[in-house]
């Protein structure tokens, strides 16, 4: 068996970082070896500053981890990073400039032209572009990105249709859970038997993020989608589980039936599907009325999978349907998680 | 003054039943003289038959009503309808056909083409369709209906842009009160952290529903508005107030500017607004962020306000915004109500 | 018509600021002056600085008023102080140096031995050490609190009891809302599907508190009630209302309806009763089953009332029930301007 | 390995049913063989009739079973049954006069004195009534009950106090979840954002079931534990976990040390703890401020631990605390399973 490789995590001890916890304490290829966050933080037991908040017990080896203060050097190859985007514009080149890859659920510099917003099952290959940024910004290591929680569950229920049918139109409606605005987040005065429109900044990254993954990646960047996206965006009194309503115009018409199949016959690469962290199927159709639901269907796979549902045809566009996934999850650290397993996997990191 | 027209209630002991009792018990021009229930009720005081749900307390003389059965005629000119479809399918013919001039909440007759489907300060004229219903069902009463709670704040907002610069094409999820499936109707178990996508017939009934509001009267029917309309529908977490992500093609371009003058200055016919349940202003257009919101914004003006806010450009379609209301108040017993009270004002049930 | 006195609210932008606000803003005898928060709001518009969260509309003339400093001396002879503890502590008696009454819903003072912890219901005597503490502390002004709010409904259901049976001890358990912590106070995260036991410090303060309300003052200190109290606490997801599940040992023998007819009659002496914000009667009984409950109750009588219910034997102590208020009406704002209300009635303040 | 032994389930759609299902689909000694369930759902498949609503994906072997009449005879050994009272009271005796063991979750029989209710952690010996009751109804089968769901979690907090010290008195607050009233159960419109007081028949059974567990089995019957227990009952907002608030008196006194360590020692006997279903401890004590909280506490070790915290000196009795327990799971069904799998171990069933 390989050795472990040792990886650190930028803003440990929030909701995301606490997800990244979760899945990187018993990960079979790295090694949690670092928790950084900010310096109130710095100098307390991991179990202390992070105040644990999942339902899942706190692993006890991490639990006794000193925290650091984020800008500290890491002893890592790999930095995954849950900070805001402020610092994250400061901090995560700082470590790429040291050597080390980071993969970063921040949203600071996933539109950037030389780094990749990743999805591996969708556009792997955008991975191409980690040599064009060492170069560029003459880096030893690399910042790899994922996108914005509601734009992964978004794409990925796009991508089969994109690639079986063309797209041209998406208009999306989110619902999306409390959890995605992190701890303390949400005041529950303002979401109680209530709904909150217009989620700052969500509604554009959704907009520009999603094109550019269903972009085709060219050399030294990304052309972005040829299709438009319109999203509105609403804050929801649902603990995780971020759902949308979607509704699509396809460049070649497509049954239901049709619509379904490319769903369920999507796998993304056959390496990628191999992955730890990856769902058994990256898309899910439930067939059942009123599905998906977030509390009941956002575990589905580890929550790693995108459940779909609820197909129809839309008197505006073509198809209009709900999809669904888990924001922390696939719609954050999990993301990051496969995004480095497959670096890894790739051997981008030797 | 005139004396007071007496009013009866089919269906007074449910959701949208109480909410009728609350806005007619002391109301300047009808008197609640009957109220009636499925025979499980009948014979009981309405204090018990009731079991009073609403925040407001039940009125004292409603409180020791006796409650009819709803088959049962009840001695009054005007009868407001809150029976469930099917009752509704077999009821109020006989009381049209007995002469009593029905306003109903029930989706049975909505689509019926010599029934009016009112919204007084859009389509008042629609109820030139009475004397055509009545000469063809050789009725001396009548049946003119209101829409669906999601239908209502929908048409209301549609109608200033409709009006000021046509409608191509009008996308609509809504996410609405669990109030609006009635007593006992939505499990806790199924909503409480929770979205439920595709309340049962709700699309379909708002995409056709829309159309015949914001359709044009001739003679003796009524053409759709000649846009498309395509609706999806959650149930979420929320008591009171459905809520609406709506984006919109026009028929010629509108600057920002001008749709909000749209709506500003959206009035409806001066006899509508002089109405004893009138709203100040039938649509009321929210400049803040993060508005409308049903737990702050469902009870303005009375619970009779269609709430817009957050307009802004559409990638997809033109403009987009969210728009609000009470579904039990504006979006069922006030609707019935103002159109009773309009009729009445009009010299109708002379 | 006697001219109203120019009064002022510290802490002015809170949660129990605004009610403050709300309660004032068209008070009969008192006139709104000033508003005065921390040094963020410092220069700003009410309405800008409270970002107002109440249902009811923010009043014109008040939105339009200039937030001054906490710290700065404002032009008025009463003083409403929404502070926290912290700097009610500090800030308090210089405002009572000054010649200032303070009515203060803060915990800062209600238990110094010199300072009247008022319900006017049932202590209204107590504002009898206003004089000593005057001279004790060489004030013009003084300070009057008000108690906790989940002390107030327990007191108001415990008096008429004491009253007329005497009081040995006292099991209460509170079901508290969201409100009750301020904004953003309690993360929806902690909240939504769940309870959380052990409100920090509110315990104790129930404890105390109660037994300060329902003792004796004797000369310039009051003696504490002699009977014994053990409060536990709970966070709930409710948005308005704490709920109390209180259990007694009485002094005597009661039955059933002599409890219900002790709780019926009790009305506080006659002069309170006639304040403007006082509630048409202190407490109310609720004979319905399953009552009170927050959201159905909270509201009545202005939110002024106390409200029990389900009175049943305990097999422990005496007897068991229900008891309701609105925690920032009742519990906060709307007691300090009630005490505010009898100072002013007994010519207190002149 | 042993044959495993057929189970059936009566009531096997409903709530605890479905958890029933979840806990047998996959045991190690017994083997799901039938499910039954109300005429309205006979003949349709267990996937059809249940409308499977837990977060876990319904077992596919389960899913394509037939339900059949609660009524008909089940080809089994052992009958789990979720009925209601009434139907139990009809149904379970026909099942052990054809001689079959009833492990049963509903209330029917608790209180009869044949009639072992049992915690096999604290009177596992209370089946010596099965030989009792056989003789005495002329069965070749028995009826063994568990407990109401609040009384389990109670009961198993204060079973090592009680051993440890003795016990006097008991208060006790359930803030009890929906799920506990099944489905469709509590209507959202009566519990989103409200507590409602006083669950019908709760507090009485659990007065009296806690008494009869912690008593003593004599001969044929039990003598109740000779300590007063009160309770009240609330419904929040809670999807699984019921939430206590208790306080206790004890027969000696305790410090908080000694109290915590009869709760961390606390085992039951060895033959227990080695069934399949048992919790690795069957209390925990969270040390932790502010726990346990059903959010997050209530799928400790599977949802079979009784989880207890916050303990505090009580002015009134002696020590209070809060105790929290899946009320579906501990408090039905899994606790049903684990008296029928402590009966095999022991003999009982051969």
């Amino acid at each position: 068996m390989k050795q472990k490789i040792p990886v650190g995590i930028l803003g440990a001890t929030g909701t995301v970082g606490q997800r990244f916890v979760e899945r990187l304490a018993d990960h079979p290829w790295f090694e949690l070896a670092a928790v950084a966050a900010s310096d109130r933080s710095q100098g307390k037991s991991y179990a202390e500053a992070s105040r644990w908040r999942l339902p899942s017990p706190l692993p006890e080896r991490v639990a006794a981890m000193t925290v650091s203060a984020a800008a500290e050097a890491m002893p890592c190859r790999i930095v995954f990073s849950a900070l805001d985007a402020a610092t994250a514009r400061q901090l995560e080149p700082e470590c790429a400039r040291r050597g080390q890859f980071v993969f970063s659920n921040a949203s600071a510099h996933r539109m950037d032209e030389d780094v990749p917003l990743v999805i591996p099952e969708i556009n792997a290959g955008s991975l191409s572009l980690v040599p064009h940024q060492q170069r560029r910004r003459g880096w030893t290591g690399a910042i790899v990105t994922n996108a914005n929680c509601s734009t992964i569950f978004l794409a990925m229920a796009l991508a089969p249709l994109k690639e079986s049918f063309g797209l041209e139109q998406v208009f999306v409606t989110t619902m999306q859970a409390v959890s995605g605005a992190g701890y303390p987040g949400v005041p529950s005065l303002d979401i109680l038997g209530n709904v909150v429109p217009d989620i700052p900044e969500e509604g554009v990254k959704i907009e520009r993020e999603t094109r550019k993954i269903l972009g085709r990646t060219l050399g030294d960047s990304v052309e972005p989608g040829g299709f438009a996206v319109s999203a509105m965006t609403y804050r929801v009194a649902v603990e995780d589980g971020h759902t949308e309503s979607v509704s699509v115009r396809l460049s070649r018409p497509a049954s239901a039936s049709e619509v379904e199949s490319a769903w369920r016959d999507f796998r993304g690469p056959g390496e990628v599907a191999a992955l730890p962290s990856a769902p058994e199927r990256p898309v899910i159709y439930l067939p059942e009325a009123h599905r998906p639901q977030p509390r009941r269907d956002v575990d589905m796979f580890d929550g790693m999978a995108t459940l779909v549902g609820g197909l129809k045809p839309c008197a505006v566009l073509h198809w209009k349907f709900t999809a669904l996934g888990h924001n922390t999850v696939r719609g954050a650290a999990g993301a990051s998680v496969l995004n480095a397993e497959y670096a890894a996997a790739r051997g981008l990191l030797d």
